[in-house]
């Protein structure tokens, strides 16, 4: 694969496919097994061994033997396939907001007092809470010509 | 649609698909005609009717006259379209942790004081900073028998 010059369509390069969210959606809330993935998933098996070793390839996901020594494994996610856990956040809380209500709601995501946590917001390297608006992109070193257009 | 019962995967299927991110990418970094869309995207231009025309019916996108009374247009952002910000923006953050160096990276997102921000991280309704690792997941009031499971 080429990279492209931009870390969301990398992103989605990898991960971007609804399928490969929705898989890592099942390792997130606690299922590991193949036999999980496709029952929960309802995915054709051939479809699903795809997407699981692009994962795996990529390091998102690892696969561990089931109990030490066993030839059975399951799917675990690495620390690169759980720093992808905003993203799911993310995708959570835009549809709670803007495609349930709030007595739909399927799943909450509570902090340790049992309480829901606040939608994701930027905040500065000082801990200073910023808005969406107040960002600014600007071209990054690796930034080719069709990037610095704009 | 059937709306499915968890906002991740109804969320995928409005924005998941990695051109519909992609043509929001562009309008987020200030591109609105049909024909820089084209340009920069490299869509064809069925495929990007398809996907406008999506994007607008679902009220992500909006279309505006160019200037009052033309028979051009633009597309801007609904309120709806610009919470995905976080969407993008950790898609962004993991693409520059994981699949870039720091003097490959394409873009930066800096802060009102030309600072890089820190990476999205969880925070209580009472804005303490949280860890992911804290966060516990539990059926909400609109949780199927399936998401109760497990």
């Amino acid at each position: 694969m080429t990279t492209p010059n931009c870390s969301i369509e990398a992103s989605l390069a990898l991960v971007g496919e609804p399928w490969n969210l929705l898989i890592l959606r099942e390792v997130f809330r606690g299922f590991h097994r193949f036999s999980d993935f496709h029952h929960n998933l309802g995915l054709a098996k051939n479809l699903l061994s795809t997407r699981l070793k692009k994962l795996c390839d990529h390091d998102i996901l690892k696969q561990i033997p089931s109990k030490p020594g066993s030839r059975r494994f399951e799917y675990h996610l690495t620390t690169k396939g759980y720093d992808l856990y905003p993203v799911l956040l993310a995708l959570m809380q835009w549809g709670d907001k803007w495609l349930f209500t709030k007595d739909q709601l399927p799943l909450l995501i509570l902090d340790p007092d049992g309480n829901t946590i606040a939608p994701l917001k930027p905040y500065s390297l000082s801990g200073q809470q910023l808005e969406f608006s107040a960002l600014k992109p600007f071209p990054g070193p690796g930034a080719n010509t069709f990037i610095r257009k704009k």
